[in-house]
């Protein structure tokens, strides 16, 4: 059983549809039963986000479900086409097709249920079953949306009902790298990786993966590889099981530059003011990051927070509300910071790490604005323009540069 | 109750789109029901056939469904989000949303079943329900296409469904002409015309609007008005009284050149032999026009009939089967034909015209290919270049040149 997902670079052309389904029919004609995800075409998901926007700056959710969801639509239409017309059996299935049931508020909906026994009906007739990934249909027949990058989801989800020795994922990297290449030049592959260390990795950064997708196949033990579509590689391996994490104290260096940080002023300092002000975000499906709340006069107080940069606006709009009734000053966004993570295992038991962290950067002269840490992770925020200098100083501090990777074993 | 359908030209652009919120919001200010069905934005069902077939030459239709029914997705969810923008409640419906459920084959499916309940439920909340024209869904859950132009039919079946008094159509035209303004100048725009002539015209090439929508609301008596959504204009009705009925002998003139006429030489000469050769096209969902049957030699026959261009090459694949079972010789196609239809109720009465028009054809040196004729039609087959001379030569002969339109009377 393979369970294959394709994500928007590797669908960009009609070349490249061609290519993935002569890999696929290669497959089927071994006898394996085959379930290809495909993502939106390249760029579809903006072009159809753009239109949207162009309407209205707050495009209702229920709407843009419907519209984003035709992306991967497309793309399973003509994976099908391309896989018959080389003469492997296909069948195509959008969120029309109820395959995949999901619960929840628009445009980050959950997964509820797969209907496995539709999905093995085709496949023990060996019929390549190819999947639009990102979307599925709820308890009122609506179209909803898993979140971006949703396609890995939906191929995580399809492994762990039908049982899959690994999810394989096809993106246009190599693999899950210590740090992100175009920003540190010896960033190195990874050869494995665990899920929680790529849990840490893909919330804070690395965009190789899904973060829900990542956590959907660490709860059902599903192991992802995470591949790359353009050359012949191992890729990384994503399990319960690390290398070499002994050595390492720290495994990847995250960055992420997606985030706007909104400061409210002047609130009233009051048990329960922060739960007040962020509980109608979270209901509304914003996820609310990196808090920090400030005594900033006797009776009031600063809370200060990051949001995705997409859902900054929406923030905005239902924070305003929620201050004209419960009080409080301004609400300051600040788009220009980026968000810096050291992920490990090491983390944990290596206290010293944040302090020297804190030291490199401050040998730079970096201001760090926000500080935020878990067991396997140390997070800054800081201005947007130190991530430059930052990262390849880190990367080297903590002994990245000479990491052992996969990539070096290939050469 | 308001029922109108706006084709891909209307809402090729979010200019275009935002016109149709301002004009759609301000129905709906004014208390009346409304629901808006939507084709494709400009050329993009056309993109997506190009990429179809860049995949393979005779794509799946099950899958092309899949593929087509998204360009009408996107625009319901567009101008959703156009309207709500405005302050207009308004919300998108799909295939996936059961509200058109069909049966029969893929790419020209019938519709069985409207929720008007769920129509209903929006309506009466004074929600403008924009619906996603051309697609429905069949009992297996899969989306179906209504065939090329079935916005229209969508529209007219909502609207027989909800007793509406009329059924707008906006195109990119002021109406029906007596022919194609871009072949004949003289063309004049009629401000009235029977179901029965419009079936005709629709049938032979006058593409304002799909057949099948026509039929359909001849059947429910549907009023239909087609309508420019580009200048103000009263267009031209469509329902079961003409006007000046008796004055005119022929109505107006239409040219197809979407057909391909197939020719099978040499096929055994014995009763039933059309039938055993037509029927696999016909339960294929191939419509097939103007046979002719002529005894080429004693024992055998040849065959001659017209499909849609669209529809060549699968009838040739159908038809090799065929041949090679019952025997026959080649299959022959041409594509660079032309069909000329003279309609009107004079037709019925007036039984000079055919030998008129052959008369004027053979005057200007047009060979006919061959000839078709109904109660309220005749039709002729002709090289494709014949067209730019018959056409307009017939329009004057028949009076048409002079005929009173709407067009005049707004002048």
């Amino acid at each position: 059983m393979i369970i294959q997902k394709y994500g928007g670079t590797s669908v960009s052309t009609e070349a490249q549809i061609q290519g993935i389904a002569h890999n696929v029919a290669h497959l089927s004609a071994q006898g394996n039963p085959i379930v290809v995800v495909v993502s939106a075409m390249g760029n579809e998901t903006e072009r159809l986000l753009n239109l949207a926007h162009s309407l209205s700056p707050t495009p209702n959710r229920r709407e843009l479900d419907l519209l984003l969801s035709t992306g991967e639509q497309v793309t399973s239409a003509l994976l099908s086409i391309a896989l018959q017309r080389i003469g492997c059996a296909a069948i195509s299935m959008g969120a029309a097709h109820s395959l995949i049931r999901t619960r929840g508020v628009h445009s980050s909906a959950y997964i509820n249920w797969v209907d496995e026994l539709k999905l093995r009906r085709y496949l023990d007739a060996g019929t390549v079953v190819v999947v639009s990934g990102f979307q599925g249909v709820n308890d009122e027949g609506d179209i909803t949306t898993l979140g971006r990058g949703g396609s890995d989801l939906t191929a995580v989800a399809l492994a762990a009902v039908l049982k899959a020795r690994e999810c394989q994922i096809f993106t246009d990297v190599q693999g899950v790298y210590t740090a992100d290449p175009r920003l540190v030049p010896r960033a190195k592959l990874l050869s494995n990786i665990t899920f929680e260390e790529m849990l840490e990795m893909a919330c804070f950064g690395a965009q190789v993966l899904q973060l829900r997708a990542v956590e959907f196949a660490y709860r059902y033990n599903v192991p992802l590889r995470v591949l790359s579509c353009f050359e012949e590689c191992e890729g990384t391996v994503i399990d319960t099981e690390g290398v070499n994490m002994e050595d390492a104290e720290i495994r990847g260096i995250a960055c992420n530059r997606d985030e706007t940080r909104i400061m409210i002023t002047a609130v009233p300092d009051i048990p329960g003011i922060a739960a007040k002000l962020l509980a109608p975000l979270i209901t509304n499906g914003i996820h609310v990051d990196t808090i920090v709340q400030n005594i900033a006069a006797a009776d009031s107080t600063d809370l200060t927070f990051t949001v995705s940069r997409l859902d900054a606006l929406k923030a905005v709009e239902i924070l305003r509300t929620t201050v004209e009734n419960i009080g409080g000053g301004e609400i300051l966004l600040d788009n220009t910071i980026a968000k810096i993570s050291l992920i490990g295992v090491g983390v944990r038991t290596h206290t010293d790490i944040a302090a020297r962290m804190f030291q490199i950067l401050a040998d730079l002269n970096v201001n760090i604005l926000l500080i935020a840490a878990s067991t396997m992770r140390i997070s800054v925020i800081v201005k947007e323009e130190a991530v430059e200098i930052a990262l390849p100083a880190l990367h080297k501090a903590f002994g990245l540069d000479a990491a052992v990777s996969s990539a070096d074993n290939l050469q």
